[in-house]
Order: structure tokens, then sequence, then C-alpha cells
């Protein structure tokens, strides 16, 4: 688009706007009224994805909340009981709306440093057949996570949840926002993750730059029954084809860049490390998401560095933990990288964080 | 769009596809990511819808079902109950949203043949303070009507259920899909009825031919907490800024043409009432809706003569009657007029009619 | 009980205390923790219920509003409908707990004056499988019907509306507050009713005279769950034995002879029907509720006649209409006929309306 | 009552049936349609508890669990969220019923050994406003505490977490289940705690002996949108002064013994203490409940000893974990003691656990 983007925003990857390739196909789609199920464009990306991800049929929803919302009511009925990580952005980002909407209880679990529940635990919040008690449904599960610096979690722990999941009848969701972000730092194609599971949500207008949208995918009857679900939610779109047209390029193109994101991360990560004041494991970045902290006795808060880099030098970052209250005291800054980032606008990132700590 | 669109479409106003403005206006928009509240165009478009309606502030929702759905949570809570007509689109085909999801009840009345609920049984229908009962809290009425050949409701409607409303405290939501429509036939500024509501939401994507969307509005504090429920709802879009500079078009633009598709409904309906086995009162058509009864003794189904002109013809028309399955017995056709139907297609119709139905 | 009842209640059956009998029995009924399934004299009544009324198995609940929304919550889902009578129980007077609590839309049908649906009607109001509708899953029923008359519907009406919910896989509840008036009425076993439906809901603190409680009944697998949804309700009883005690009387006793109140009922409508002012047709009652219309011209209020009777001879009646409000315009009253009351009582409340009525 | 009890039953203090006074005031009990509100017996325990705990109004609910989730509905709406401690029976054992039913998030909190939130970490998970999250409402607290020995928390933790809510504002409800266990130990009055908190319920059936019923209470606006909660969950009961009647007796004379009941924890608790194979430090019994582990190398398991306790000796114990399976693998046993327990039969537990865990 001709819009000029004069800063370099580090904060998400949703911020990412459209390629010049995206807006091309945007402006030519073919059209038609996808809430009839006539659009050309959105039927031919929902069977893309189906087919990338391994599943029979996919739905087009608004975005990756909605996916997982309407993954969570179709699966699990009112009463029912989702386990999930304490720190899974289906729990602590999107309003609740899994209890509030669909009148299923969340069961957080606490997850190790890359986002993983433990498999015995899981094993023992499966609930007996009890009145006292909600009737354990779904496993909910992300990848990449996060809350836990964007770790890459590989198909062995999958594998493990869908042979769990299958003793005990429980479905399994993926919350797959960045799963292709996952399976470029893993090396393998994504349907080694997702064959172990029963629906899987990817995001389009993350790292992936398309506009606006997400797509579920599972079996034929799942993806019929959440499409009524997505009419309950509002979430059908008309001649969605245009947006669909950039999820077609964001599916077949961008998920063979996303290396690139990581090697930049990487940079940024080593770059930051060698900065008096913050701390940071560079080992810890396996995708594109850069979390780093200030380290005790530097004297500016979170807050002005924030505000500095933005009116200095026009590079946004992100500070984190406003869900998770407790971490707000911390000192946790968060930068990711993306197709809009490249590595001149690393280097002047790393430049302009020692300027400032190290200012007297 | 570069799409050829041979057939010509008379089932609804949702299936028009963007002008070639809106196209370029879309490749061209100024981006952000709306769900940070950083989409210059979403906001210009918010404020524009806000500033014709009358009201504060606005929102751009996904779908009218959408922005019905978020006005009812915003305004009632689980357990307050809404008033609405007995053939409302949020009745009969939202999919109970309001119920299923807001834990509202619905107290669906009958209405007119214009889609008016009569104002003494509004008045009856409010609830005393009783704990056998809900609480009444929402009155749901629609401009134009749907359910009603898009009848167009007179100003002095709405002031007199708005003084209802406050003399009991309650709110009231005017689903106004095709409000441009209804105040084009009456020739009114929409804030002639709009002035009398607490929230209104219009579509872009009916009539007014943008692909996607709707837009809410109300006061800055309504706005507020219902942009908590689009997060609920999965209705965040993130560079949503390509569908709200068509939906800019929409409102200054495609709003000020409308009595041309009126003016055409009306040819197709005095055309209808010409031919024998038709039966329809061109005096209901108010605005660009033309519903029209297969006489008795006609031998063709109406799936039948449905199949006909679009095999034979490539004209499309609706049935009618699939929410209310009591009318699916009936006879009814529909046929819907818009920017992409103009004089020689509605003769197309009349004519394609008369053949098939005089046929031996 | 020691009580003295100084005045005679006709406002309903539910004012009825417990016999001498039930008193004895309630204080020496064996007891346990039924929340555990250990309190032999619950496991009793559960057992007994069940078998007078031909399903496998039985549940303890603490009100007819409380079994209705337990039917519901188990045999419908979120997103499910229900189709039941415009002036049903369960839509009037339940606060909409099935909707509010279970996200069950409710889609209520006209019914005649003896609270019938039209079979028909019923039938297309079952829907098609489409996105913007709900799920049609239940068919919701009462006998007799309180809202009119207390009509006794006969079980030619339930095996139709049987047969049809096989047809489309649809359930039905029978909400049976007052089904033993009904069947005594109709001279026929409860079975010959409750064969046609999946579940069904007796009341015990009607005319049966218990202090509290109603019956839920089901197949085996239909109370395995109800009993998960009475636990979600805080519904579970821990020494419940002694509300049992008296409900094994009012199943196995006072259901012989509420021929004698349906008696005392016609007695009372026949002498209503001699009063001026009065307007009353004997033939509608057919079981213990006799609903009557101040005549016009008639200078009294109901309200203030309800009163002067309470004052002035210690007589209570009811007036009617406050759930559906525009019948609070009518002049409406009720007298319900139960064990508490007998001839002389009927005798004295017609003089009293006549004395009343007749003074200039 | 007449029944015999053979067995000496320590699962819990709800297994407790009524003393013989409480048999008497039941049958004796002055009746009303509490529906009505003309229940003079319902009416006075509801003054009765409203004036113990300091509070306006009362209303008398079926169980704990109705009371605690009538709290939340009245005080929280859909979509907000209570805080709450991640064993507390709220959370726990009630099925779910405040997301299920309610739309109203929870937030479980690590507690300490005494079932006590860090005042820190909940000020922490008070939530800023923000679409993404859900809306702090409601803090759920517990006294005694169940899942941690019954401990007794003292008045100065509710007086903490009172001015915190009240800076935030915040609704707290107290689940005293056993508060009066936890006041007697303590030695306060019960208003030393309740002063602190918006609404309190309060359990007739446990410790107190009462067969059935709980009481909510708090300001009379609160009682008032509480009533219309009871009645949408069909909590309504018609006579139900017996239960009342008993439940007077609960709260002016029961209340007033539970230190008996304490006493007799503390000698079972030393008595184990001394039993080889088991595990337990008596200092954590606070009030009346007895929690005690097998070690390990104890070759019996936690089933087969609760199985020959009731088959050889006549003792029913409880195992303990269903909730949080993850306890499920643990090897803990509980005992509870009550009216119905006395130091004969506390030395009978000691003695048959000392002979089993002693054989060969």
């Amino acid at each position: 688009m001709a819009t000029i983007h004069p800063s370099v925003d580090f904060r998400s990857d949703t911020v990412t706007w459209p390629t010049p390739a995206m807006v091309e196909a945007m402006a030519t789609a073919e059209l038609g009224d996808d809430v009839y199920g006539e659009d050309p464009t959105v039927n031919e990306l929902e069977t893309l994805a189906a087919t990338l991800l391994g599943k029979e049929a996919g739905l087009f929803v608004t975005s990756g909340t909605q996916g997982n919302l309407i993954a969570a009511l179709t699966h699990a009925q009112r009463g029912d009981e989702a386990i999930l990580g304490e720190d899974a952005h289906t729990f602590c980002w999107e309003a609740g709306g899994i209890a509030v909407l669909g009148g299923i209880t969340t069961r957080p679990l606490p997850t190790d440093s890359r986002g993983r529940m433990a498999i015995d635990q899981i094993k023992a919040a499966i609930r007996v057949d009890n009145p006292h008690l909600p009737h354990s449904r779904l496993i909910l599960l992300e990848n990449s996570s996060g809350g836990n610096n964007g770790a890459a979690i590989e198909p062995e722990y999958f594998a493990a949840i869908g042979t769990l999941a299958q003793a005990h009848q429980l479905k399994v969701h993926l919350d797959g926002a960045r799963l292709f972000n996952a399976v470029t730092a893993l090396g393998v194609d994504p349907t080694a993750i997702t064959a172990h599971v029963d629906s899987v949500s990817v995001c389009l207008s993350k790292g992936l730059c398309a506009p606006v949208g997400s797509l579920l995918v599972g079996s034929e009857a799942f993806i019929h029954q959440a499409r009524r679900h997505r009419k309950l939610l509002g979430g059908g779109m008309r001649q969605a084809g245009g947006l669909a047209a950039a999820g077609i390029i964001a599916l077949k193109t961008m998920t063979q860049r996303l290396q690139t994101d990581h090697d930049n991360a990487q940079a940024l990560a080593q770059g930051l490390a060698t900065i008096p004041g913050i701390a940071i494991d560079p080992a810890v970045v396996e995708t594109n998401m850069v979390f780093f902290d200030l380290a005790e006795g530097v004297a500016i808060s979170p807050e002005d560095l924030i505000k500095a880099l933005k009116v200095e030098y026009g590079l946004h970052i992100g500070g984190y933990g406003d869900s998770r209250r407790d971490r707000c005291a911390n000192r946790t800054l968060r930068a990711v990288t993306h197709y809009w980032i490249e590595p001149p606008q690393v280097e002047r990132l790393i430049s302009a964080l020692r300027t400032i700590l190290t200012r007297p």
C-alpha cells in the first residue's frame, strides 16, 4: 500500500502490514458471498490450509482468538473442562471467552520454561466421573509458545499428548498462531505436529503478513459444527475473498521465509546480551520472539525506556505482563522480528538500547 | 476487481461485491494494528459512522450479527430480557446468540405487516420485579424491516418507543442493517431515527457494497464496553484498514444512491404484478426488497422456478422461510435490488418469470 | 403439625402443608447422606416415582422449576432450541433459566384453549440444519396445563408428539407438576402419558401436600447426567429422607384422592356461575383450578375484591397475570382446591363472593 | 429419628443426622409457603442468621454449593472474574458452576498450608482494564479451610482483604460452610470475620447437624437479587419451615458445642501420631478435620485400609484427592469429628488403625 511507515515496530508480528504481492492479489481476487459458501477465494484458502495441516476441512475466521474459541465451543460443551497451560494465550489473553461464552471450565496447569505441561500432570488432571466435578473433555496446546520466548515445541510432545488424549477420550486443540514459526525452527513438516491433534488454528496476520484472519482446520464433521459457531459469534464475512487472497500468499509463500526472522531475532538477542544492564540468554530464542529483562540496578524504568526508544529513535518495543499482573512488577521487555524488520533495523535497536542504558 | 460476474444475483444485497472506487481505496489505505487502536483508516471510519448516526463513538465489527450481539451483551446481562419482534433478524436469523452466549432471554412480540410491535404490547411486556420472571432490560428494533418487505419505519415510531423505554429505564438497540435504505425511503436524516435509541448497528456489506463489516455506534461508555465484547467474540481484526477504506466510501457515497435501488425494486414489483400466477402488491415495496408469492394453482414449485431462472437465464432469486419453518410451506420468493442490478436486468427477470409461468 | 391455620387458602395448591401422616413419617424416617447416595428413604422415593411413571430411574430435586431446568440442561446443549407453549410454566414462570443458565433458546408456539400446541405447528417449527439457526432438540410439554384452567390433556396428544419427536430425533420432557391431577381427571394410568415422553417431572408439594420437592424420572443414563446437573445447581440435599418420607406418602396415598379436589373445584365453578358479575364456564374446569373473570361493569377491582375476601372472610384467592403483563389489565382471578379445602369452605367462598359483588 | 446407626461415620460432618431436639422441632414447626415469603419459621431463621453474622438480610438455600453459586451470580456478571484459592471448595468441588452457569472466570491462586492466598498475590491478580482480559470483580474466601486440615483463619486476614477489596472496588464472599468451627477455634465472635466481607454462606447440615440447608447473608439489596437467583436455580422450597426449625436449633445451640468436636479431633490426631506408618502433625489440627498420610513403606493401600476399617470395625473414614487427581496418587486419608462422634469412638478408630497397620 501507499502508506509510509516511518517508524520501526518490534512490538509484535501482529503489526505487519501486507506485502506488495498481497496488495495486488487482494485487488484482483475473485469474490462471492462466503456466508453462502460461494466465495471461491475463501474456499481455495480453506482447502489449502486443510491440506497443509493434514486435516479434512478448514474454516476462515476473523482472528486467532475466534479460532480458538470456536474450537473449544465445538469440542466441548457446557460443563466440560479444558486442561491448558497457565501461561497459554487461550487462558491469559482471550478475555476468558471459553468460560464466559462456552460454560467450559478451564484447568490451568504449570508449564516448564518452554511452555510444556508435564504429561504426568495432564494425566493426573483428568477427572473421574463424579457429580462434584466438571467433565474433562479437551486439552488446549500452543506452538510456538508465546508466553515462553516463542519456544518451538517438538513433535514428540504432541505425540505423547495425542496418545494420552485418545486413551481418555479427550480432544486436543492446538493454538498454532505461530505454528509455522515453530515448524520452521524445528525443521519439520507441520503435519509432524498436527497429526497428533484434532484441530488446529493458525494465524495469517502475524509473521505471515496477511492483514486479517486465521484458519481453523479439523475433520469435516468438526468444521461443519465450527461453521455454526462462527455464525453464532457473528464471525461470518461476506466478500472475504480479498482477505483470503492475501491469506493464500501467506500460506504458500510467507511460510517459507520465517528462518530469516529467526536469524534476525537471534542476532538481536546476541547483540542485547552484550549490553550492560540487559539480562538475556540468547539460547532461549528459538523463533522470532526476544524477551529480555532490565537488570537490577538499572535506573531507567521499562516504561521510560520504551518511550525513549520511540521518541528518540522511532523504534517501538513492547512491555510485557499485563495479563498476569504479578509480572507487572517485573522488568521484562519484548521485541519481535518479522517481514518488515531487517538486519539494519536490528542493529539500530541494539545500538539505541546501548546508548540509552549507558547514559550517566 | 477483475472478476467476471456472468450471472445476475437478486438473492440479496449481501452478494454485492466492491465498486471499482472501493477496490482502489482498499489497495491504498493507510493501515495499522486495530487491536492496538492504531489503524487510522478504521479510526476514521468509526468516527465517521458515529457522526453520521449522531452518537459519541463507533466500533468496526465483522458482521451485522456481531454488531447486534455485542450491543445486547453490552446493554443487558445474564438473566435480563430483550423484547423484540417475532420476525426480527435478531430473533430469527442469528442462531439465538443473544440467549446462547449472553444468557439473555428473548421475548418475541407480534408485529404488524410493516414489522412494528404495538407500543401497548411492548409496555405490557415490561415485567414487574418478581423472582419468577426475567428482568426487562432491552428493546431490539429493526429498520428497514427485512422480514416485512423491507418496510421503512417512520421516526415517530422510534420516538414513541424511546419515550417508553426511558420511562421504564430500558435500553433500545436498533438493528439498522439497512437503515440507510429506510432513511432514503423516508427522506429523513438518519439521526431523526437514531436520536431515539441508545445504540445502532449498520451494515456496510449489503446495499452499500463494501465487502465486509458493520459499524456499531453509541455512547463512549457503551463503545468502551462493546470493544471488550468484540475481543471476547474474537472479533478483533488487525490491519482492517483496507476493509475500512471501502466502508468509508460506503458511508459517504453509496448511501446517497439507494433511491435508484428502490426505484428498480418498485419497477420490478409493478412488472411482477402483471404476470398471471404471481401475487404481489407493489404498494408494500418501500425500499429494495421485493417479496412475491406463487398464486394457488400455479403448477411449478418455488424450488423448480428458482432453478429454471438460474439454469435457463442466469438469474438468481431466493426462496424464503427457513427460519420460521411454518412459512416453508408457503410459496414466497424474494428478489432484492442493489448497486449491481440495473433496469435491463429487472426487465430480464420480469420477462423470464412471465415466460416460465405462462408455459403450458 | 401443631400450627393453627385460621384462614382458608385458595390461592394455590402449593400452600398445602403436610398431612398428619406425613408429619409422623417425617419424624421417623430412616436417613443418610443423599449426596453420597446413602439416604435409604430418598432412594426408596426415587425408585417409587420411576416405577409409577414407567421410567428406569428417578432423582429427588428441590422444586418443579429445578426438575424442568435439569431436564432441559440434560437433554439439550448450548445452542440447541426447545419448542414449548407460549403459556407454559417453563416459558413464563421459571425466570428464563433454560436460556439464562443453559444457553438453550426457547421457541414459544401458540396454544389452544387447553394448552396444546398444534402438531403441525410443532412440525413446522423444527429447524433445518443451517448455521443461521439454532438446532432443534427438545419439546417441552405440560400436563395439566396450569395456564389453561388446569386442562387435562389426553394421552393421544402425547402419543402424536412422541411419534413426531422420534421421527426428528427430538427429546420430549413433560412438566407434570400436576400430572396426577391430569391422569385422575382422564381416568388413565400415568404411564398412558409418560410412555410417550423421555422424561417427566412431578411435584410433591402441590396437591399432593408434601412440604418440599419434586421428582424427575427418565432413563438410567439420563438420570446419571441429571444428577451431575443437580450438583451444578447446588440442588444436592444431605439428610433429605424426612422430606422423602412425606413424598412417599404423597405418591402412594395422596394421588388416590385428587378426584375430591376436582369435585370441589367443579362445585365452586358452578356456584360462581350463578353470581352476577362473575364470568365463568364450568365446563372448562377439568381438574382443581378455577379461573374466573369479573364481568365488565363490575365496580370493584380485582385487587379490592381479593382484599375484601381476605380481611372480611379470611378467604385467600389469587390474581393472575404477572408473567404476561398484557393479561394484568384483565380481571382474572384464581381459586385452587386441595386437601385442606372442603365443601363448607367452597360454600363460604361462593357466599362471600356473592355478598361482596351484590353490594350496592 | 428412630433409625439405628450401627456404624460410626468419620467420613465427613455432612453425614450428621438431626438431634432429637431437631426432630421434635421439625414436627411442630409453623409452616407457610416460603416461595410467597410466608413461612414464619424460614423467616425467623433468615433473620437469626443475618443477626448472628452481622448482615442486613438472609436467604435459606438448599446447600452450601448453592449459597456460594448464588453469591457469585449476584456479585459478578458474565465476563467478570473471581479470584480464589486453588484448593477452595468453590474451585474444586462445585462442578465449576460459577463458570459454567455464571460465565464468571475463575482465577485460582496458590495458598499457604492454611489455605490463605498471599495478599500481595491477590493484589497482583487484580486486572487492569484491557479488552483482552476479564474484569476483576470478586474475591472468594473460605473459613475454615476444608482443603487445608480445616485451618481456622484469623480475622486479621479478612480485614486485610477487605481493605484491599474496597480499594479496588471488588466484592468479597466468604464460603463459611464451617465458619462456626473456625470462630470457635479462634475464640471470636463471627462478626469479627464477617464484618470484612460482603456476603457469607454458612452450612446448617455439617457440624451443626441440621438435615438440609445453608444460609446466605448480606445486604438487603444483595439478598433481594440473591432471591431472584435462587428462583432461577429452582432452589425455592415451599413449606421449608420444618427444615428451618432444625436450622434455628443448629444456629442457636449447636454452634455452642463445637469445641467438643475439636477436642475429639485433637485427641484423634495425637493418637494417630503414635501409630507407626501414619504421618501426621497434630499441631495442624485446628478444628474438627484430621487428615493423615500413610507413610512410605506401608504395604496396605488407602483403599484397602478404608475397606478393612469398614468391614472389620464398622468405622468409616474417607480417602481424599478426587478433585485434584494429582493428589490421588498420594496416600491421604481423612477423619472428621462431629456431634455423633464421642471419645470412645475416637479410641476405637485409633485402636483399629494401630491393629491393621501393625499386622504382619
